[in-house]
């Protein structure tokens, strides 16, 4: 994905995922919510109070992590110490015994760590219906805590994976006038392969000086076009949680002038970690971005993009891999955007199949040859005369994605 | 579907679909549009001039027919002779010249039974994007015309289907204090197999005494609740449209108080061919009736069940037989309806899973039993406070949508 980055300003890809910031420690250990000695507990802890931001799930039946770290937030003036993340059990639909253990799970770290509760953010993942033990989480923690290390990112984005295929991490060096910073980071995927899995995971972290508030109004621009754009299948969990901590070890400050910098870094790590979630979504073979143009407003080419995207005789299609110029617009027509078929076009990688009315079926061949490939790109004019536009990740839907949710819980 | 009935009126089911109400013709002929001389093009006649209404796809990518049937309505005051119908070309995308076609095309029916081009209407099923051959459909026309009989409604209903498994009929006779009337109809599905393929097409007779404006709204309401309460797969087609001509040969004048017996029927008849469509969805092995109860308003109770209806990872989890309450509650909770988990409740089929945020796991095998059926019940009372209901009749979602749909066009 391309930012718009100031003059002066060089952004590069680094190793080094969640603690390719400085001021950062994190561990990854198994403490018995998943079977077998998989890694199920991570822990971020900055060095110093950190502050923090967060987005979370519009999903109205929020879990119990949900519900206290967006209380801790607000307790703490968006200033955090660290995150705590279970996999393996989602505390979600679990009552008032769930908040209860999502509460207990931070006031232990708070005191292993030395800092008040509200300092201490909580998110899990996993079965839903199902409570969290505790005990377990007492356990890991305390473990995570004596374990922690700069060098453990790959653990740690190992220990937040349900279903996932592989972990997800992300990091860049921003070069400034001012100095250098980095933003990193580390995902897990909307994969919801066991029954009653769910949820979409971000953790961020970066060592520029950036105020709470600042660090909010960033992370919420670069969710809005990378998190908020991807779809695998248009189910919100109950658990989607991003959150965002800044350290400020590196000393660079995050001025107006340095925003737009902090905005194309956090868009590019959470744009990469986006699209590595789609990558692994269930059953997928092919990672689609869906362009809706010529919208006659903003939330007419998301809602086109996102219509589009979560269509399933558009992804069958593109599974297929046939150039369905028909379904393409008309799921644009149902999309409740501005849509004018006579002025509207469909693009095919390089290729025009639909324009003003036309359909150009002669390339078809072409268009199909072109959809073999695993990475494609799609562009809807809507023909409604506006400039707007607006991009959505999506995957081809499969058979195995079916296969895959329709097993019955064992 | 259970309708209010007033008191002294009985509906029964009878046979004849469309031509169970008197004073209609009807023929299915093959004129070369489908290949293998099969039935393509129905025609639908009223001895006289009938009120006509009409309800038609809210896709922005609206077919010629659709646009065509538009106007004659308007033009005509709600008064039609007969409906052409064609499957095999869907005559959408098409330009000026699918509309010429279009309009051609009544002209031409009108010219051989002697009104006027607006009281014809046309409707097209089949292939997006291609030119409809008027010749083809000339030729078909002339031969329906001097075929039509009274007893030809199921060669009728076989020519508008396009993948169907079976044609879709359903018919019931009203007993009244005033007397006897009919309502019958005949549907062809969402059945969208073969690229490009779309629509739901729905036709409908009576044979009370109904002015257009009081047809139309009986018939919106029934739809409503009926064509408008199904989801295959949250796809609208550019061409979806239901008609109902209303003769007048049975001498029964719908007024206020016939009016509710009238929308009865309507529901009854629009019910039938409609759960018949879900039925017949691609791949489909189950019907599922999905319920939302307890919702703050009537908007919100059909967003939650159509959000549910739509959702993959609930269809997915009802075609593998799995009781999954918290794919269900995940759903409702991002309809953008008003929710409640800590209230909510899940029933499936005679089982509750979930009551007031209590999961009872434990019943898990029976409701699974129940599941293996192919007829479902599942309710979901969103804890919102409301008494506001409603129902979305669905299929499950099975490898083999996937596998029709994915397949590439020849």
């Amino acid at each position: 994905m391309t930012s718009a980055v100031p003059a002066g300003v060089t952004i590069e890809p680094v190793g080094g995922g969640i603690t390719a910031a400085g001021g950062f420690r994190v561990a990854g250990v198994s403490c018995g919510i998943k079977k077998k000695e998989a890694l199920d507990l991570a822990l971020i802890v900055a060095d110093g109070l950190a502050a923090a931001a967060a987005v979370f799930t519009t999903n109205k039946a929020r879990a119990a992590p949900v519900l206290v770290s967006r209380e801790h937030l607000a307790h703490s003036a968006g200033q955090a110490r660290a995150i705590l993340v279970n996999s393996g059990c989602a505390n979600a639909c679990t009552g008032p015994e769930g908040m209860a253990v999502a509460r207990r799970s931070a006031d232990f770290v708070a005191s292993v760590l030395g800092c008040t509760a509200s300092q201490v953010l909580v998110a899990s993942t996993g079965v839903i219906g199902v409570q969290l033990d505790l005990g377990k989480v007492r356990r890991g923690a305390g473990l995570a805590a004596r374990s922690l290390s700069r060098s453990a990112h790959h653990d740690a984005a190992c220990a937040i994976m349900t279903t996932d295929i592989a972990p997800k991490a992300s990091a860049v060096s921003v070069s400034t006038p001012a100095g250098t910073f980095h933003v990193g980071g580390m995902a897990k995927g909307a994969g919801m392969i066991a029954p009653h899995m769910a949820t979409m995971l971000g953790f961020l972290t970066t060592d520029a000086v950036v105020s709470p508030p600042t660090l909010q109004r960033a992370l919420a621009e670069a969710v809005d076009v990378t998190f908020n754009a991807i779809t695998i299948d248009g189910d919100t969990s109950t658990n989607d949680s991003v959150f965002l901590l800044a350290g400020g070890a590196s000393a660079v400050r995050v001025d107006d002038e340095l925003y737009p910098a902090l905005v194309a870094a956090l868009r590019d790590v959470c744009g990469s970690l986006a699209r590595a979630i789609v990558r692994g979504g269930e059953g997928a073979t092919k990672l689609v971005s869906i362009s809706a143009t010529g919208a006659a407003s903003a939330e007419d080419a998301k809602r086109a993009a996102h219509t589009i995207a979560n269509s399933l005789l558009v992804k069958t299609a593109i599974h297929g891999g046939d150039p369905n110029w028909g379904r393409l617009l008309a799921a644009a027509g149902r999309a409740g955007a501005a849509f004018d078929v006579d002025r509207a076009s469909v693009r095919v990688g390089p290729v025009v199949l639909f324009d003003d009315g036309v359909p150009f079926d002669e390339r078809a061949a072409e268009a199909a040859s072109y959809l073999a490939g695993a990475d494609l790109d799609i562009e809807i004019d809507l023909g409604a005369g506006g400039s707007h536009e607006a991009t959505v990740w999506t995957c081809d839907l499969s058979a195995e994605y079916v296969k895959i949710n329709a097993e019955y819980r064992t």
